[in-house]
């Protein structure tokens, strides 16, 4: 197995952590970053820079046409981004059809045409609690039918997937990231950000980032 | 299930009798073609005019940043697409990397904001002798994944996807399209064809063309 990594970078705080231990690993990294239509355009800029940091090999953003989307809050205008409820039950309405899918795809190609055996994806319990996408299952299902769709896989030596971060909470997250010298200043979580990418304290992800840095007992920087 | 279905529709010969075929079976069909930077770009054209010409609800045409293709003959220009030779094996140099898991991916987004029920491919057996994400159980496994991965499958109600082409050779697949009505004269296969949309003549997708005129005994109109 060669030591090139194509790494899932939104910008986040997950994502970003995700590149940090993948080069900390000792992988060449190839970020990729997906704009989608989404609200938070904020978090693009956030992973140029990151991926730039980081001294990733090659960073790519990649268009995704936002039409096949429609009927998700994360990219239609006319849907409202909803605020934190704690007892929320079921798929959140900021779900995006087969999103993951498609992001791990352009990734899967990606890897395959720059020989990279291992994709890295952010994700995590406080993903996969709502999300289908974000599921250990779900993962090992592409990893899967990726074996069997593709020339890498058939010539056995198919490209894994991997999510380090899969069984932490926010607050191991922040923790893992500051030992592997992370600067969260320049992440971006919210789903909602005003123009100059301040986030709105009040969706899902504000507050799940929120109650991470308090646990951890750090203050976030972007609210410094 | 729902008679809505995504047709994933190339402009070639395949693609355009599957389009058929979902008509025939009362589908109300929305089509999707892709511009990966492909040297076939005529084909496009050939896939907007039969969307039109089958009364699909919508056609999309959804582009691919050609840069994670790198290194297939059919994107890379740098490289020359081969002539047809009859004792070829393993994967052809015109596989590009993890296309069709690509497109299911966008039509599986676009199905699950369409409310589709159904996803039709035209793969078929010349197909998935040479390129693995043609293959029935890459098919499967891709459903499998789709299942976990969205919203309509954790309801209960995934999406399928369905190759009505895949045990049929050309030869079938002319006469089902002819006995449905395709126009051929609209369809383009060549991977390499002039700037006037005319085959070459020598590739493997003319070839295989080529011989399944010859065997229903048909002019192809695009040669009339």
């Amino acid at each position: 197995m060669n030591k090139k990594a194509v790494v899932l970078l939104s910008g986040g705080l997950d994502s970003t952590t995700t590149l940090y231990v993948a080069r900390n690993e000792g992988f060449d990294c190839f970020t990729v970053s997906f704009d989608y239509g989404q609200r938070h355009h904020f978090e693009l800029q956030m992973a140029e820079k990151q991926s730039r940091k980081a001294g990733a090999r090659e960073h790519l953003q990649i268009q995704i046409d936002p039409a096949i989307f429609s009927g998700s809050a994360l990219v239609d205008r006319s849907l409202t981004v909803p605020e934190h409820q704690f007892s929320q039950a079921g798929i959140p309405v900021t779900y995006v059809p087969g999103r993951n899918i498609l992001f791990l795809a352009h990734a899967l190609s990606l890897a395959e045409s720059r020989n990279c055996s291992v994709i890295f994806t952010g994700a995590n319990v406080l993903d996969y609690s709502g999300y289908p996408d974000c599921r250990p299952e779900f993962f090992s299902a592409f990893a899967h039918m990726a074996r069997l769709g593709t020339r890498a896989g058939e010539e056995g030596d198919p490209v894994e997937i991997r999510s380090p971060l899969i069984a932490l909470n926010k607050k191991e997250i922040i923790e893992l990231g500051l030992t592997l010298g992370v600067d969260y200043s320049l992440t971006s979580s919210c789903y909602n950000p005003d123009e100059q990418g301040q986030p709105c304290g009040k969706c899902d992800s504000c507050h799940f980032r929120a109650r991470g840095f308090q646990e951890a007992n750090r203050i976030d920087p972007i609210l410094a």
